[in-house]
């Protein structure tokens, strides 16, 4: 059988569109990992094989190979595809079929990316109620959440790419757990057209993968730029923060050890590593996106809450109805907090090549129920910086844990050349190097 | 034959929820209006009579009516219809047909709105090239731009409700042209979930409607609130700013006259009116909103760019391709002095009851090429404020021309409450008296 399926998308672009691999070979490694895991890993919403195989041959008949040829791509179900069902994780949406493209969607088409399946997302991606989707790692664990399926598709080899998104942690949460490559752009630097809603101001996109290259490779066709096409990046010298962020009080002690082993691997290839201190300024911030998010989900949820009430679960009913009896006048000062932040953060994060935090508290929890807590992700959706997951460390139970490289805005090309290089000293030097 | 199509949405729907009238007459009286009038308005990019009176019959047989109970509603064709096709105003998605309502259609349908047809839209919702509709009160002018035929239609009485967007001007600009009552509430309390994407930072939904009562009835369906219920509204001894705006040099002698007049008859009626100078901040705000436009854009247009490009007009593909090499240092400041506006304006604006600000440059321009001047709505958008568009004045040409009432964020139904007193105003001591 062929092991096609565990090459990243760097890699097997480059046997793609030389010919020596062909798109369907490609396919059906995908789909035979599929087929031997799906059973523990649960990761599809919905994934026709035949189609998968007809989109293959369609590639390989196709007479331009695109940068992304042939590269299989799970989409998260609440963005649309115009070939298959999106069900948003809700009874509302069961067997729904617009037929349309999602724009992030479409872009990964018109460079010849293979749309494999739709990945299990909870419920509109805004609830951490888990869905089927289990730990590529261990089927007792959740996965993380909201892109559940996605993250755990990808750390499973069961594709090369992941489509998820993020409004607090539901991209890199979910990254950290599975022991994958996450990267969460520069808020709005990809476009969210056709993605379900819940916040204007925090949704991000969302990408997984098992290299950091394949990033840059995402990044060339969403056109992601600097302004200043970063130098290569060497760590001996650079200069590093340390983020323990407001969130430290609930880091575990699998989170605690990661960010102390990865500062120190750091430290010992030559970085300058500084503890960095937020000012005041951010120490509320994770309730001012509580805020913003409450606030969003009113309009947000208010369409379906008015047609399918019956069908709704009560937290989005809560929302619409402000139960927490929010004020506008919190909400307007939550924005304005949030841009202060911004501009502060940006300011700081000028004097780093990146800035390292927590991706996660710890672990993924045992159980299926709850897919985790976000709170170490939720400033930087809310700050709109760029975040990659590198993982390299693993907990007591012997899962998984990463940590997340942050920088200023629309400073990603940058974060990822920085990350590449961290990738490679976590995975030589860290406790739990990938199969 | 009726002229029900000439009554206000919250006339037509008291006398249809009381059963006097029926939601098939209402319909059939629209679309006689359409039948006498499309040749000179050409306001309809979809319109399915046969469908229309299914839907009014569907509703007349409802058991249950809703608070919009067959008000017929024109929505622009950038907006998904479960039940009609949703083209763009773009060559790429002639036909095109995904079979999903948009958030905000769906919450209208739900409470039993009657989705009548689509309007014109620009390409996009994001050009001032102008379509195929024409001004309500001459067939030479534009409609304005880019909701041109949910206004055209409004004004023509072939429709109570248009629903439409505004990203720069496009939403109130129309409004000023035909001669109609249009609100823009605050930024995202409506949500823009299944609307085309330009700028998530601008892009909001419009409402246009023949009496500032509608407003309310809109409003309570979309569940917008003040904190603090207003109380009822008299204009003696009201605090009203008169705001020209950084872009006062684009003023024409229409607009000049529009808004001494206003100001003189809210003074004469007892207001305190005051002129507003805004701080220097807001100097170069204008150039801000379009360095988001553009940026926003690169990300917005670029599925379809990669997918359909030979489609595409040149000015989409300018902006995918930074033609104008706007730095993402600009960007970053015009973000960040765009938030700085916001807290600064609400401040200045919890002073007065409403500001009163122009809506357009000055009488619609003659001819279909361009759709006009966005330049004096374009700083609301971006401050993400509440504006209501209130006629009661022409120009040299004898057409229409309205003024902006605007208020700090969230302050939606103050703005209404304010807006219907100052609308019966200028209808009676303005110079263009609806008909």
């Amino acid at each position: 059988m062929s092991t096609a399926n565990t090459l990243t998308a760097t890699e097997a672009v480059a046997l793609m569109r030389a010919g020596t691999l062909s798109v369907e070979e490609m396919a059906r490694a995908c789909l035979a990992r599929v087929a031997e895991r799906d059973g523990a890993v649960q990761a599809w919403a919905y994934l026709d094989p035949d189609h998968v195989i007809a989109q293959a041959r369609a590639l390989d008949a196709a007479p331009v190979k695109g940068p992304l040829h042939g590269v299989p791509v799970g989409v998260k179900d609440m963005m649309f595809t115009a070939d298959m069902p999106t069900q948003q994780g809700s009874p509302i949406y069961e067997g729904a079929f617009p037929k349309l493209d999602a724009a992030p969607v479409m872009s990964l088409r018109a460079a010849g990316a293979l749309i494999f399946g739709k990945t299990v997302t909870t419920e509109f991606a805004s609830t951490i109620v888990g869905g089927k989707a289990r730990n590529a790692h261990d089927p007792e664990r959740t996965p993380g959440g909201s892109s559940s399926g996605s993250a755990a598709a990808v750390a499973d080899y069961q594709v090369a790419i992941g489509l998820g998104t993020q409004t607090g942690g539901s991209t890199m949460r979910p990254a950290s757990y599975n022991g994958v490559i996450a990267y969460k752009p520069t808020w709005n630097v990809v476009s969210r057209e056709g993605l379900k809603v819940y916040s204007l101001t925090c949704d991000t996109l969302g990408i997984y993968a098992r290299s950091v290259a394949d990033l840059d490779l995402l990044a060339d066709v969403y056109r992601i730029e600097d302004d200043i096409k970063p130098p290569p990046f060497a760590i001996a010298g650079a200069k590093i923060a340390v983020c323990r962020s407001p969130a430290w009080g609930k880091a575990e002690p699998a989170t605690r050890d990661a960010l102390a082993l990865g500062a120190a691997i750091l430290a010992e290839a030559g970085a300058e590593v500084t503890e960095l201190e937020l000012p005041s300024m951010f120490d509320d911030i994770l309730q001012q996106h509580h805020i913003v998010l409450r606030h969003e989900g009113r309009s947000a949820f208010l369409n379906d809450y008015l047609m399918h009430g019956a069908q709704l679960k009560d937290e989005f009913k809560a929302t619409v109805e402000n139960r927490e009896g929010i004020t506008l006048a919190q909400v307007r000062h939550a924005y304005d907090i949030a841009a202060q932040c911004r501009i502060a953060f940006d300011e700081i994060a000028a004097g780093f090549d990146a800035v390292l935090t927590p991706s996660a508290t710890g672990e993924a929890p045992v159980g299926l129920g709850s897919t985790g807590d976000p709170s170490f992700n939720s400033m930087w959706t809310f700050l709109h910086t760029p975040v990659i997951n590198v993982p390299g460390f693993k907990g007591p139970a012997g899962m998984p844990v990463g940590l997340s490289l942050t920088s200023a805005r629309y400073t990603d090309r940058k974060l990822i050349t920085v990350a590449a290089v961290v990738a490679d000293l976590f995975k030589a030097k860290g406790n739990f190097p990938p199969a």
